[in-house]
């Protein structure tokens, strides 16, 4: 019953991710309920992203300026490159880990199945990057998922002869977890990975 | 590690219901990512309807029109108003039901223990359209919770003198229910409207 600028609305907000069609008729008629606190200041943010925020051109990060906020700290160790499948991964290196190096944003994973070539990621950037500077190790930060782990596999593979390590996140059980949840690949990693005590 | 125009941006996404600060960063990024596709169209959608979406002045929906488009059908029967707590339960009586009178829509329910009286919600405006035009019926169609009930109550007290018949909907087992999921409250109520079977 609702008008068909109404309808409109939730039918776009069903296409954010995590939102279903009921949760954004609940989203959408939050707005048009507060339309000065909600609906005004979010269209107003929405804009000024739309007119600011870019990809950066050097690491793939999503900012307001091109090169990105990590890409110009001057602070931070241009010998290791994180990379990673998503900005929002980068996000969560800087949120939860504070890793000071610089990042590779791949923008996806290479697929087998849904044919997804290397030309689909920013892999080439990332090993003209490495060639062109003196880069010292490569973090693979991918996805513990098949997708993710071939593509750390091939890139790996590309990097056999540009004189850097390369190295991945390690694997085993995660902080707070037990033994009795665990699948038997995580278990086997962590046996596999075990350190004395100190 | 975000810009502050884009922590601006999923900090008011967060504030809609049923987003948390994780899903909200995944709507935003999933914007940011695909400006044209995403962003834009909703940024649109958004603007018209705080320009044009209005509450309706007769019965609190929310419509491009007032009076609303469901005010406006002439078919429908006037004789008959269903009380709803919020617009969204006004969508729902159209969506699922079917109903063909009017409506109208209190803007919450009163609450005791919240402090609401009744100078919080459209009961005054509900009194005066049932004081001049010719109600038959009023439906209550608010929540089966103690505001909501209490609010039937409380408006059921003040059309004692109104003349027109006040009805509440139906309680009982819901339809597709299980016998040993209800509660003693829901179970009585269905075993005291109980039906002869045809």
């Amino acid at each position: 019953m609702a008008a068909a600028d109404i309808e409109r609305l939730i039918r776009l907000l069903g296409r954010l991710p995590g939102l279903g069609p009921r949760s954004a008729r609940k989203a959408g008629l939050a707005m048009l309920k507060r339309p000065e606190a909600i609906l005004r200041p979010l269209v107003e943010a929405m804009q000024l992203c739309a007119e600011r925020v870019t990809a950066c051109g050097i690491c793939g990060n999503l900012d307001t300026t091109d090169p990105c906020s990590v890409c110009r700290d001057a602070s931070r160790d241009d010998r290791v490159i994180c990379v990673v499948q998503e900005v929002e991964d980068l996000w969560a290196m800087e949120r939860l880990v504070g890793f000071k190096g610089r990042y590779h944003v791949l923008g996806g994973t290479l697929s087998a199945i849904e044919g997804r070539g290397p030309e689909t990621i920013r892999i080439g950037a990332l090993l003209a990057r490495i060639e062109a500077a003196s880069v010292e190790e490569v973090v693979l930060a991918l996805g513990a998922t098949v997708d993710g782990q071939t593509t750390a596999h091939y890139i790996h593979e590309r990097l056999r002869s540009a004189g850097c390590v390369v190295t991945r996140l390690g694997h085993g059980l995660p902080v707070g977890g037990e033994l009795n949840y665990l699948d038997e690949g995580t278990l086997e990693a962590a046996m596999r990975a075990r350190q004395k005590v100190a």
